[in-house]
């Protein structure tokens, strides 16, 4: 018996076949033709699934379910508004139903479908408590107890990357001030990094984005902080310093056995790992206590595709 | 069939028996003899449950299980470090069993065992995701899911009082910045009219604490905020600002159905809610979605009794 999931991107429709161990036996994917519309994105996503059973030689019988990553906030009626794909509440999983009548569909929001996949068979796996920071662009996240996501009453539980944790010279993009994700972000380090250059502190940073501040990356910071650039010591510390205050708060509320850091930025894992327990434990209330093991999240860019299989 | 719930203060011991409604139907209290040592406390409590059961006429044939609330982390040994009580790494469990050998005994900390009781029987009922903040001298707080109290790998969950929700001018007793507890508490709004007073603002409130700085407390301040002072409007407005914050953040991560607010500050009930659903709103992810409630806890001082008497 195989599952199917989608991971539905702003740029791409990633989709895979993926076996009962959680393994990805089969990968295809298209663009996300955003300004064709709902539908027709939903006819692309329609075509790369049967392409897939068509290709691998199976049929819907052989599929225990269909589930989807979706880039967006799905509310307790199922329905769906992203702002990247130009959706305002789409009735996805009806559209899907239709397509697919003899399979069960779920969807989910894409981090946590990456989040369970996490769980299920990658860096939280037998775990009881799991929360997952995805540290990209943004801050996502999500919560697993017992191998479920937790989803809250109204299907907003999650959302690490918006809880207030200090104050911040800089909103974010939500209206609010202090958030995590404008602390422990690629764009939180790249306006850090590039305040503190407009501020006049010489930097090997520039030089390495040939001099063009709008050039500066998360990449070239976390570059310079190995060559012990103080521009860019000075924004990595201050993103482990807000990391640990929000992971010592997690654990001082929800306690888990283990977090794992995975998105674009943990691919710097090295360094974002070096001294952070010690620093978490600094900021703990039970400082003598045992607490979660902070792990790289294990399954990289197929988590999404797993994840989304293995919805329930 | 009844059950006995015991709530140790550092001041005194209050026992009951409750009903299986979660009605207290009998109560007595000791004095916490702190000077006397661990095994004395312990010879009191057992003369105070006999002493119940005696007025009652039951025997504890008749009682289903004894639970204790016990103001201090209990770690995965059931070993109980407490300042307040003298205790270190006692193992109360293993003293309470050698004197009630027939009958259940369970104990946990005792914010965690109201919390219980708001749950079960109080502003919490029927809910399945509740959050506890008990506003006293400190901030206290509890996590319950499908009326279990949620206690995570370690039972350290649900210590939302010292979550960094931002940066603050003095730190923390537990020595961390930006807790929760030094913006939201008693204590805090004490520190923060005295400051304000101090800098040399003119305000009610040092008139009302008879010209003594150190007379003001939490009380003075919110009835002073009634007579429109300045200094206590800006003070209690700042308190609800942070318990804002703190609200959204956990409705950001955990998505509740319920906030209750309990403790010697929700008193003031009339003015902390005033305007707070709002306020909560302004800093939620999804701001157009239903949130969580957010209510007064309505057991009173009972609910550490009564949640004691629930633990299992």
């Amino acid at each position: 018996m195989y599952y199917i999931g989608v991971d539905i991107g702003g740029t791409g429709v990633q989709a895979g076949i993926v076996d009962e161990y959680g393994k990805v036996v089969l990968k295809k994917e298209c663009r996300t033709n955003v300004e064709a519309g709902f539908e027709s994105i939903m006819d692309d996503i329609e075509n790369l699934v049967n392409s897939l059973l068509l290709d691998k030689n199976i049929s819907t019988k052989d599929i225990k379910s269909i589930g989807f990553g979706v880039p967006s906030f799905i509310n307790n009626e199922g329905l769906i508004s992203c702002v990247n794909l130009g959706w305002n509440e789409v009735n996805f999983i009806k559209s899907i139903k239709g397509r697919f009548e003899d399979i069960e569909v779920f969807a989910e929001n894409d981090a946590k479908a990456a989040t369970l996949a996490e769980a299920k068979f990658g860096s939280m796996k037998n775990k009881k408590i799991g929360v997952m920071y995805t540290l990209g662009t943004g801050v996502g996240g999500g919560i697993v107890i017992n191998e479920n996501i937790f989803i809250g009453a109204n299907n907003m539980g999650g959302a690490i990357g918006h809880t207030i944790i200090g104050e911040n010279y800089y909103d974010c993009n939500c209206g609010n001030n202090g958030c995590l994700e404008t602390f422990c972000s690629a764009t939180a380090i790249i306006k850090h990094a590039t305040k503190l250059i407009q501020e006049g502190r010489k930097s090997l940073i520039l030089e390495n984005a040939n001099n063009d501040i709008n050039n500066i990356n998360a990449k070239i910071v976390f570059e310079a902080f190995k060559e012990n650039d103080e521009v860019a010591i000075e924004t990595i510390n201050r993103f482990k310093l807000y990391l640990a205050k929000s992971i010592a708060s997690i654990i001082n509320t929800l306690d888990p056995d283990v977090i794992s850091i995975g998105g674009g930025v943990s691919r710097s894992s090295d360094i974002i790992l070096d001294g952070l327990d010690e620093l978490v434990k600094q900021h703990l209330l039970y400082k003598n206590e045992n607490f979660a093991d902070i792990v790289c999240a294990s399954l990289g860019a197929d988590a999404g595709i797993i994840g989304a299989a293995f919805l329930n």
